[in-house]
């Protein structure tokens, strides 16, 4: 048996432990891992870089399968190439509860999952996102340090979504050339061959945008690695289109859309294995093959050893800065920083609108911590997301600490997605809040993942003005407090703006949505706080003496109404507490004891926000008076929108006092 | 003063119109009508087929300016053409509140608007779908009723979202020739020169597509002529590229992103009038240019005479046919087939998942109601969105009634949205409900814009199963019934089911939602019923003898769940009763006497839904017991999946027996 029968054996190991599992889940998608085998088996044999044995290994080169559902050729090639948390135990448990294995590859469920994927596209753009930072940190700590390649595997399904022309526009600007897109081209999708819905020339397309295009024949392993070898020493990205037949092996099913998501059969698994002369047990793995692929494990983790050597030489420094940032830990002066800043705004206190107090606190933060990686959607002077210290990246320059992400929201969350799992870096972007529509897809993504990622999110209501309906939030806010393990911030001035960022830098298992205002507001926290009161989500900003008749709670731009209300009320004798709520999230998981405090127990319960309820009851009952939105919102002077909408404190004390009256 | 001199200074017209307008209301976006009205010029004045005195002309060329922003330029072109509801004032009241002349354009503000722009990519995503519908009308009703083009005015902005990839890649797939794109290709973005953040190569990127191509000088009026008149010749779409430079006339400001978004100034737009030569006061048009604009107007309507003709002289049925479907009105057989489906249903009631009970209702629904187009991002056998009558539509066939979209979920929702605008279609797609996401930017403005768009959202729930939490909706159901207008139907069963389709099928003024499972559900709807019951929103399913313990409020694959914890407390002689919840939004429009009685008075209330809370405490108050999810799913099989989380009639009965002893 000559070497490249051995290397198709490989390959045709990732086949049939795929069927097997596929089939004793009786549930999954066999059809990519058989066809993209060989992709595979050169792939990981011949270049990736990584240890099995430690595999958050800093340089490690980073393998994206954006085709997710493909998942069970991620889960072969890691017992295959001997990660000790994958056994055939974990293979044979595929799709069931509580297995590492899951139907997605799920990050944080096994070491060598770099990325949660299966909606599709989200990989591609991960990946962007993992060479940016590659090039960001290897810009900052040198070649020596950082010089690893990221590689996506992706389908015809990746290619079709939006996100991939978002993705491959600004990999080519950019000029990622250590990216290398793996296009497995089967020319099949669910309804059928791609020539259903699509007549696309993809190659063109990518050279469109600057990219080296290559073609092969997708089970000639020998091309396949002339192919990355090539691609290895471009200057641009890479795709390599890679022609396959999807469910490789298959006698009767190859080349359908039949063997996509469904199992094989035992009867068309047996023919398989005939037609592919396979001669072991289902999960068992010839001998030969299974220490080929071992070995090939250990060679690819060559590398590790002398990089170690080199971070152990290079300047103490250096090496502490670059072992902090990959562990995720904040630098030293953070925290000293923020307090002063703190204390500067509470001895002159400005009545500024939340995006610019955003820009304010950005300043300081960008100063201390290096790793903050700045950007915007083509909206940096209305994000008021860029501060001296981020000077924009540029495909010849990689040291500056600024994404000019372009009108491309779903790629900007997406990317952030990828250098957050690279590690190094602290990526945040600004966008519109009604934007966040555009990037949700992402934003899950960054919640499920538990990722520190940052949206800062601007013009986030009527408060806007003119721009009108198409551009105001209503619901988003609603919508985005939905996402389990999003902490959604809405400040009410720069003191509370300050504390919300300081929350969501230090927040290192959940992102972060800062919803800021474009109009001006009234600082009502004038006093340094030792402790971060917005950390509890929910605090009294405002009491009354003795027991309140009125509770009012409310978020952002309508504290400012709250606090007025409770002026005018005051004038009749009327106790009203207010209560600021800037994170909803961060409100549930105080103590049963505090949030009882916090809510209070008024004869009446206000909630103030110009969005929808939807939410508020929490804290006004369903009984309670919400003053905000119920509908979409309309163009004009915000002034006068939030009159036509009465959100004013003139409603909220008319309410409130009728209320009092047959309460 | 010859003929090209008058045509420019009719671009002139809309220039001064457009910044003396944005100048009055101190905020709005002079630089694209200053840079596009050359194109817009020759567009109005030598192409489009319209009728300002008959605005809603089935037959009239569709404009869609995608890059919203620029709305003066259309309200400047509908004043200037003499459309009747858009007089000077109205140009002057740019952006007030209340007035037609909204910051971005918002259709049915005023005669003319085709379609509400702003989020980029939108428009041309619109566009493609007033495309298809065009050719779908044409395939039904010939050439002699339906022949006309769909312009599309478009910027860098709209170019770099994903979105328009994929509408790109359809409409070069479908061969949409009447299609023309007019690129306003001006350079700039508001982060600076396109080159910020792109070097896309776009005429290439629409040839690998398929797409026609052509680069003029966006100044030059002849050529732009040359252009679209070639344009108009093809066999495929045609993008346009007018190189154009933004805020053109302006000495200062041309030519930067100072232009886009902000008032010029006085000094500025006196020096811009020195520069054009135009000694008219602000919003005053010369009488010789004006007269020019009518004229245009009248010639533009030239074609409606002979159109009408045509019409008179058509086959009464096919013409009262085609006025039907324009009006939007059903066919007279609906009702009947509707009623005869339910009583067979009633009859053979079923246990089928209500994503197999959607396509039994669409099956009936397709056969009598002509003008349903369905289609699915490329999940058809999963969505079941197939019928008998759907013959898929290819480029060289559109008298099939089935769009593969691919798997562009954007594109699908925006493409639907423009399928609606047009009219004489009810256009239906279908995707996994999670997916959502994906299109969330199109959702949100069917929901704006009040058209009859149907989403048939699939897999609603962690009863899904295996695919796992990337693939299971948890907060999606919240976060769709949070958007104002938009139906979000989660039937119970296939009775459920119809109800629910009839109501969306009906529903011309607003956006409807199926959130259907993949799993089998028990019927309980077993009767026919003369009344819908869907219709109220929410209606006793099952009640009990007396007054109620408990009132058990649920959706979709959870009633299940409630009858079957009811038949388990009445065996304790607990009295509950069970609310079937199938559409929050119908029932907060019904009576508040009928939602006090629906709501009851029960001691306990329990909800019980596969996905946040958010949104229940409205019907089970914050004391309410919930049953339902609140974290993101795992992968395993759908059973047990409802174990782990609890989502069980045994976990029901074992809170609601607590909460009595309590209580």
């Amino acid at each position: 048996m000559n070497n490249m029968d051995k290397q198709t054996r490989m390959a045709h190991a990732i086949r049939f432990l795929s069927m097997d599992a596929v089939e004793k889940a009786n549930s999954g998608h066999p059809g990519l891992p058989m066809g993209a085998a060989d992709i595979a088996t050169v792939l990981f044999t011949k270049f990736m870089k990584f240890d099995p044995t430690a595999p958050k290994w800093a340089d490690r080169d980073r393998f994206v399968l954006s085709a997710g559902h493909g998942s069970m050729l991620l889960y072969s090639l890691l017992h295959l190439l001997g990660y000790e948390d994958m056994s055939v135990e974990d293979l044979a448990n595929f799709r069931q509860l509580g297995s590492k294995t899951a139907g997605h590859p799920e990050v944080g469920h096994a070491s060598g999952i770099e990325t949660t994927t299966g909606p599709l596209g989200q990989g591609l753009a991960n990946g962007v996102g993992m060479a940016i930072a590659e090039k960001l940190m290897a810009s900052k700590f040198g070649s020596e340090l950082v010089d690893h390649y990221t590689y996506v595997l992706a389908g015809d399904g990746c290619l079709m979504e939006g996100i991939s022309q978002e993705a491959l526009a600004l990999a080519g600007h950019l000029k990622l050339n250590k990216l290398i897109l793996l296009w497995d081209d089967n020319n099949i999708t669910i309804d059928g061959n791609v020539n259903v819905s699509d007549s696309t020339d993809q190659l063109a397309r990518f050279r469109a945008s600057g990219w080296n295009t290559d073609a092969v024949d997708g089970h000639d392993q020998a091309a396949i690695a002339l192919a990355i070898e090539a691609a290895r020493g471009s200057d641009k990205p890479t795709i390599i289109a890679c022609k396959t037949t999807i469910g490789f092996g298959s006698p009767n099913k190859a080349g359908t859309n039949k063997v996509h998501g469904a199992p094989l059969g035992a009867e068309e698994i047996a023919a398989t294995r005939a037609a592919l002369g396979w001669e072991n047990e289902p999960f068992d793995i010839p001998s030969d093959i299974r220490d080929a692929w071992r070995i090939a494990g250990l060679n690819a983790a060559h590398g590790h050893k002398e990089w170690q050597k080199r971070l152990d030489a290079a300047d103490p420094e250096l090496r502490a800065e670059f072992e902090r940032r990959m562990r995720g830990d904040l630098p030293a002066g953070f925290e000293d920083a923020m307090v002063a800043y703190k204390k500067s705004l509470a001895a002159d206190p400005k009545n500024v609108a939340t995006r610019k107090a955003s820009e304010m606190a950005l300043t300081v933060i960008n100063e201390v911590v290096p790793e903050t990686i700045g950007g915007s959607a083509d909206l940096t002077g209305s994000n008021n997301t860029k501060t001296p210290a981020t000077v924009s990246v540029t495909a010849d320059d990689f040291s500056g600490r600024y994404m000019n992400w372009g009108i491309r929201e779903h790629l900007m969350g997406s990317a952030m997605n990828g250098m957050a799992l690279h590690g190094g870096v602290i990526p945040y972007g600004g966008t519109f809040l009604v934007f966040a529509d555009y990037m949700r897809g992402a934003m899950r993504l960054s919640a499920l993942m538990e990722q520190r990622v940052i949206y800062v999110l601007t013009h986030d209501s009527i408060g806007l003005g003119e721009d009108g309906p198409t551009h105001q939030p209503v619901e988003t806010l609603a919508s985005l407090r939905a996402i389990p393990n999003m902490q959604v911030f809405r400040p009410a001035d720069a003191m509370e703006t300050a504390e919300c960022w300081e929350l969501s830098i230090k927040s290192d298992h959940a992102p972060s949505v800062h919803a800021l205002t474009r109009q001006g507001l009234t600082p009502y926290r004038t006093e340094y706080s030792e402790e971060n009161l917005c950390a509890r989500g929910a605090y009294v900003l405002s009491d009354c003496d003795g027991d309140a008749d009125v509770s009012i709670f409310a978020s952002g731009s309508e504290v400012e109404i709250a606090m007025s209300a409770q002026s005018t009320l005051a004038e009749q004798d009327i106790k009203v507490r207010v209560v600021s709520v800037p994170c909803f999230e961060l409100f549930e998981a105080q103590s049963d004891e505090y949030k009882k405090a916090t809510l209070g127990a008024a004869k009446v319960n206000v909630g103030i926000e110009a969005a929808l309820r939807m939410g508020w009851d929490r804290f006004i009952g369903t009984d309670g008076i919400f003053v905000g939105m119920n509908s979409f919102g309309a163009s004009g002077p915000y002034k006068e929108l939030y009159e036509k909408f009465g959100i004013t404190a003139e409603n909220v004390v008319t309410q409130v006092t009728e209320r009092l009256k047959t309460a």
